[in-house]
């Protein structure tokens, strides 16, 4: 094992560059056991050398072509984010032969199938799995480990900024108040709109959609809607009916090809992601021959990603170039079936009139509708009376469409809330 | 890829075997397109080719050397459990040049250093997953994943005979009405005692914990005890505590090596494994990066093991036998830590003297040896007073120690109970 190539490349040198070097440190010893000898960062590409002056002597560079070129740089790890010049350097260097390993999942979301067409041409592997929920290793996993099942479905928690305020706002908590706590513990960005709206969570659901169904999503195959309007009485509302909000990445084998989306949704107290409390992630993966596995874990941070991101480093160098695992015939294209063609229970609070007959009505609509209600909570106070009906699974347009004639009825106040619901 | 080997052979045609030959015929579409081309079982070892008459013409044999010897079969998947003929087989293919895929936990915890020595003495792979949690990607997560993290620990539910039998428990029942109810159901075996004594999960915990620490550990090394003496009365004194007993494997790494143990355990109902019911198994990996990492899904079944099989199968074929991961320098020795100087948290339950004093006795032990208590229940019924402690964490040399000297004191009327608890 000798002639194992030990140099790697770095873009980027922020909190995970800087753990990935810091890693490969530490870990030097067990790391050299297990590949035949020593793995280091021989440069690593920053924009300002003068910014970092924590890093070891001699590896930053601000020149690309001194990775691109270097013949004993086989691996280039790209932890610098960003859809351009990322991009464009990623091309580059697979034409230069040398693999890479990226955390980037927004990049993947959006380019994954020209960088594995690229990757492929070249006879490179490009890995990913630090771009979803960092260490938890649910890209290898389904890579890797599920070939002898036809995946039925993904459904996880994929961002932890925001599961961590579902939590406080489940102990009673604004969403105010519970994204403050979070930006102040650093589990929220100063600018937190990527993950609350859903955007962060929906590039990775397209992430491990692609892979689990073996076909190309990107994320604008990925309806999604975020937190930021959640009111503290709907989960209250949904703890009294046995649930709890989650924000719920789902991705669906259907007969007519795949679906995927992302969006607050309700999860029976019983169910195994309702466990998964505060910053952490997890994925439930359902299998014909698995039945259902379950992956938890920290879903960020930068030892975790840069662990995900070694990790990847050294099954590149360990599979030599010919893992197929890693290869573009991985994939097919299936259809993207439409949301309102996917069936999901629903729960709806409504605010109506506090006269005869109003339920009687909403009952109607449904019922005309064919869709089968759950459960019922029925509530005046303050002059008000509320309404909150959960329903079984159906057609998400026929639920629509019902609301629609609900609102129609005259019988509502205010604007319906409306979330979806995982079945008991 | 049109040079990948695609024969496999079989050394099992039993539930394993069989479903292995099936899904890779019903999965067949989706393995060529990855793997460049089929994949099908060739030839299939059994005893008695007359009592499988399902079996596909011309797929059985009883002859070892027909697998062996068949220049095609570059992969075995071994799946007829047993020590011996097995091992002898297993140094044959390897000589043979053959890589093997095996499911085979007894045979990897009491012969795993001699195999992986041969299997790379001869160039060849050995991969094992399917022996630890079926379907559960607990050995590749470990062996390929978590390379950067210097791993502390590896905790985990897997027996899912015992976990059925101690969730039917935790609901009311007596250990022998829910061990009938698992046979019933085929959760246990007419000969549950492997399960049930907790061998079975200490065969896992010492592959587990060789593979989680890069050493050797055999099932000689890991004491364990099972469920058999439990009484529903400690399951009901556990949920008053907060708490659930679940049969908990724990593979350690110490200042002074490593330690491993099976042993039935009070786990805090927050805690991660206390949610895992039924027949599921759960592993929780903690390590230096990655905080903790939790796996759950079915530990056994037929077509779940046949996936773990054919996930290892395909793993081999897409690393084309240079895969370092798999190779003995993966191992180092570690020692081994004898119990006794492991520490754990502990439950206590003592049928005293109903007479002044004797918590303060009892107390007065423990706080002798430096064993600090969390919490007490005292309760005095049916002419008899019952005392439960739980401690804090504490070296179980020092608390057996002191069990010891509470009986010695002469005021318990019958033995003690002793279980392991997991920190809040």
């Amino acid at each position: 094992m000798t002639d194992l190539t030990t140099s790697i490349g770095l873009l980027g040198y922020g909190t995970v560059g800087s753990a990935v070097d810091r890693l490969l440190n530490d870990r030097a010893e067990d790391i050299a056991r297990v590949a035949g000898g020593p793995v280091a960062v021989r440069h690593a590409l920053v924009r300002d050398i003068e910014r970092r002056r924590d890093a070891r002597d001699g590896v930053l560079t601000t020149d690309f072509a001194a990775i691109r070129d270097d013949p004993a740089i086989g691996v280039v790890a790209e932890v610098m984010g960003g859809i351009e010049p990322t991009r464009g350097y990623l091309l580059e260097l697979f034409a230069a032969g040398k693999s890479v390993v990226s955390a980037n999942k927004q990049l993947l979301a959006r380019h994954g199938a020209e960088l594995f067409a690229a990757a492929e041409r070249h006879r490179v592997q490009l890995r990913f799995e630090a771009s979803v929920c960092a260490a938890i290793p649910v890209v290898k996993v389904l890579r890797e480990s599920m070939i002898a099942n036809d995946v039925a479905g993904v459904l996880g928690i994929v961002n932890g900024t925001t599961n961590f305020i579902l939590s406080a706002m489940a102990g009673g908590q604004t969403y105010g108040d519970a994204l403050a706590r979070a930006q102040e513990l650093g589990y929220a960005e100063a600018d937190p709109t990527e993950d609350v709206n859903g955007a962060d969570a929906a590039a990775k659901i397209a992430i491990l959609a692609s892979i689990a169904f073996h076909t190309r999503v990107t994320i604008d195959d990925v309806p999604f809607n975020g937190i930021e309007d959640l009111e503290a009485v709907d989960a209250a509302f949904a703890a009294e009916l046995g649930y709890k909000i989650k924000l719920i990445g789902s991705a669906q084998r259907l007969p007519g090809g795949v679906a995927a989306s992302v969006h607050p949704t309700l999860v029976p107290t019983s169910h195994a992601l309702a466990g998964v409390e505060g910053s952490f992630n997890a994925v439930m993966l359902r299998g014909s021959a698995i039945r259902e596995i379950t992956l938890v874990g920290p879903g960020a941070g930068g030892d975790e990603t840069a662990s995900a991101v070694i990790g990847d480093v050294m099954s590149v160098l360990g599979t030599s170039g010919t893992g197929f695992f890693q290869s573009d015939g991985y994939f097919r294209q299936l259809p993207v079936v439409p949301e309102s063609e996917v069936e999901s229970g629903f729960y709806l609070r409504l605010d109506v009139l506090d006269q005869p007959g109003v339920l009687a009505q909403i009952a109607r609509v449904l019922a005309d509708v064919d869709i089968s209600i759950e459960s019922v909570i029925q509530r005046a106070a303050d002059g008000r009376a509320q309404l909150v009906v959960t329903t079984h699974p159906a057609p998400e347009g026929r639920f629509f469409d019902a609301v629609g004639r609900i609102r129609s009825l005259g019988v509502t106040r205010a604007e319906p809330t409306m979330l979806r619901a995982l079945p008991r």
